[in-house]
């Protein structure tokens, strides 16, 4: 649970850190961000894991959503994940930023090439918090949610979907929700699971949702009508037909003219961090 | 007056751009950002230049200071230039991060090396508005102010005093106020005007405030306490005692705990545009 810290800084009264660790459940040393807000002495703020997308590290987020001053103001610890193990030396790991290295997909890899250090769903969901828990004194970890982008929307939503009683509340911008029915997913998940697609349904929002999956909360969803990757990859109203189908709660709001990019996410931030604010201070 | 669009993003309801144009002021291809606020059709928003520090590009500013959000509320255009001209070919002017490209002061050079192209004095006070003017409609530039960061708050601050009926608010973050007395400035400054330090001094804020220089506002100056470059480079108890000597209006603030960065510069942000945008729209 010893953690290094890479740098601290002030930001909007509390301090953003960056911060690396050897991971058991990964094989190897992983970064992540910590933004804490300003707090009285012995009081504690609720965690809001914030997942990144294809290609992006522990910075990204931390560094492009414009979310630490909205946090500071609600009193949210955001915890900013890498996207993947690194320099993992795995053959077929490296040079394509769509798989591997940067693009972890938040599941927990079953075959031999990638099981070992592929396991981002443990990761997130259980390594990373034991650590949270035990260098963070101000992190209550007894109240936590998350959000993501693009991947890390997939990774949210799924994650929330398989856990429904640990996470207060969920969003996403822009999620892959049906990775096994568009290319990035049909790349990756049978890398990552077999080529069994049946494996691949508990990494799958939609599937999920189709095989009884819920989440007691709203599932709040941004989407950007610009998006390039809108029709090939990311098919919102798969999301919504399911959801209807299910009888799941979902907010899918699509606004004209905003792309996949962080110009996107930093406009509708300030919703998600009042959707997470009203759960875990509800 | 040509310039071709790199990219164009919606964001918070506007749109941030980034552009290049061949710059006969700087000999070469400039660089340079603009974000636009929502704005009904036909009307028109002051302009707010943001010059950034060493090593930082046009980018720097737009993706880190979080500005966009408050200025689409304010309705105010950002501008972000270049710090230097770039791929200038002249011996020197690369491999130093305090010198040359990266680092052009904001002031029209005098030695033969670099007089030619290291002009972004002129270039942000006439080239770039010039080009804004005859590229986006949208942009009032019978309305401008500046703010800047380090070096760019040395660029804001010179500007304005140099301009005191020009731009109707200024403010920096972390500026180099005296660069004669100062390593930065003493590397830098003889290089780009020659050795005689009496030159300096049209590009020194205390110099000019010593030499009769006023600006008829409020100088707005934020400085972090723990910012390595406190003592030795930014000293901003210098601008502090020539402003007090010369009746120059100055609020300087001085902030526990907060660095160099743009986790310092985000935090403090907001009260930055406020204080320019009661200048612009008033």
């Amino acid at each position: 649970m010893t953690i290094e810290t890479i740098s601290e800084q002030r930001s909007f009264g509390g301090t953003q850190g960056f911060y690396r660790h050897v991971s058991e459940e990964t094989g190897g040393v992983m970064r992540f961000g910590v933004f804490r807000p300003p707090l009285g002495r012995g009081d504690k703020a609720p965690v809001l894991y914030c997942l990144a997308g294809l290609t992006c590290t522990e910075e990204t987020f931390a560094i492009k959503a414009g979310a630490q001053r909205l946090a500071a103001e609600l009193g949210l610890v955001l915890v900013t994940p890498d996207t993947s193990p690194r320099d993992t030396g795995i053959d077929g790991a490296t040079g394509d930023w769509e798989f591997g290295e940067g693009a972890g997909f938040y599941l927990d890899a079953t075959t031999p090439a990638f099981a070992s250090g592929f396991r981002m769903y443990s990761y997130v969901t259980k390594a990373l918090p034991a650590v949270i828990a035990a260098n963070f004194a101000d992190a209550d970890l007894s109240r936590e949610s998350i959000l993501g982008h693009s991947m890390g929307g997939h990774g949210a939503l799924t994650i929330a979907l398989k856990n429904p009683d640990r996470y207060r509340s969920v969003s996403a911008f822009a999620p892959i929700v049906a990775p096994s029915l568009v290319p990035w997913g049909q790349k990756a998940l049978p890398r990552y699971l077999g080529d069994d697609a049946q494996a691949w349904r508990a990494y799958d929002s939609v599937a999920l949702l189709e095989d009884g999956a819920r989440f007691p909360g709203t599932l709040l969803v941004d989407q950007g009508q610009a998006d390039k990757f809108l029709e090939p990859q990311l098919q919102p109203w798969r999301l919504d037909a399911a959801a209807r189908a299910a009888g799941q709660a979902l907010t899918l709001r699509l606004h004209a003219g905003y792309d996949h990019s962080y110009w996107f996410i930093q406009s509708f931030i300030e919703d998600h961090l009042l959707h997470h604010a009203a759960a875990l201070h509800g």
